[in-house]
């Protein structure tokens, strides 16, 4: 059978290791990709995200970057921008709002996927990282304690001939009917491997 | 300042409470909704997500249908599919691969995420729900325990009148430089208020 079609902008997506270091994100392109996150879906409109921004240059930036894993500081803080994320995990002291700690996390991850789709859009790369000191930078930030540092996302030009080929597990092995290992009748499944990588991917 | 430009995939996005009785998903576009997900990047490549999925007429739907709230029940059942999400919680006993569990409900939020906006490209509308039976449905589908049910998901063809206007917290209150709370120089904030809905948005 044929495969799957997806939209050009998530079969493209690329975890980049290389940025062209002298593109700068304007504020403009900066807006639009908070923008995106901003208008994610969340449980009960909980919207249970925040953002720390850097961009190259910038005081911000330039307080990140030593809180990068070695492994990261290769590579990121040639991107344009560092921005890094955060979920609430409790109610704060100010809110009226309901708790929906469960959903958090997950919510704050359909934020960051929207915004990776609109650096897509506007010709740019995303390459989400977990390597850095999380106390760290919730110390350097004056995160309150009912927000949890989660991840680091690299934003830039990506450079192409650093792009690695992709892998996934076949569809097989994560779509399954009203059984937990049952196959979907009828539906195409395209073939795929698994290949765990040491960074997003 | 003007309103920061994003992809109408993501502007136009809602999460309809009215859907179209007539509307079939076919084999192809569930294809294509399970294919952007399974495309999503995770930590370490470790795709800790799967999927349930039922669509109405099939024997799958029938059995989920019956897990609903019955604040769910009264609108879920009329999409074309109702899919459940769930996401990784520990290694199992058949994988080498390693734990990345910290990561897990946020690299499906990611998942899911790029499901909906694939779903936009397809002229279809997801909501997200998070009041059903999730006991239920992990012994309904033999959820192996190092697996987590997270939320559902209602897709179809949404009926456009039942739209209601979307409201966020401005990125002031979600997006700071280097300490939390610290506005981003430069950057247009748009306007918005945050109204706690019961459901997803």
């Amino acid at each position: 059978m044929a495969e799957p079609t997806i939209l050009p902008l998530l079969r493209e997506r690329r975890s980049v290791r290389e940025y062209d270091e002298t593109h700068e994100l304007d504020a403009a392109d900066l807006g639009s990709l908070l923008e995106a996150a901003r208008w994610a879906p969340s449980a009960g409109n909980s919207q249970p995200w925040a953002f720390l921004v850097g961009r190259r240059g910038d005081a911000a930036h330039r307080s990140f970057v030593p809180l990068l894993a070695p492994s990261v500081r290769r590579w990121a803080p040639a991107a344009s921008a560092l921005v890094f994320t955060l979920h609430q995990v409790a109610s704060g002291p100010e809110q009226d709002a309901p708790l929906y700690s469960d959903y958090a996390a997950y919510d704050l991850g359909q934020a960051v996927a929207q915004l990776c789709v609109q650096a897509g859009a506007l010709g740019l790369s995303c390459h989400q990282f977990a390597a850095f000191d999380h106390a760290g930078l919730a110390e350097l930030a004056a995160v309150p304690p009912h927000w949890s540092v989660t991840t680091g996302i690299a934003i830039g030009l990506g450079v192409v001939s650093d792009i690695a080929p992709r892998t996934r597990r076949p569809l097989t092995e994560i779509a399954y009917a009203a059984r937990f290992g049952e196959p979907i009748a009828e539906i195409s499944y395209a073939e795929g491997t698994h290949r765990p990588e040491t960074d997003y991917q």
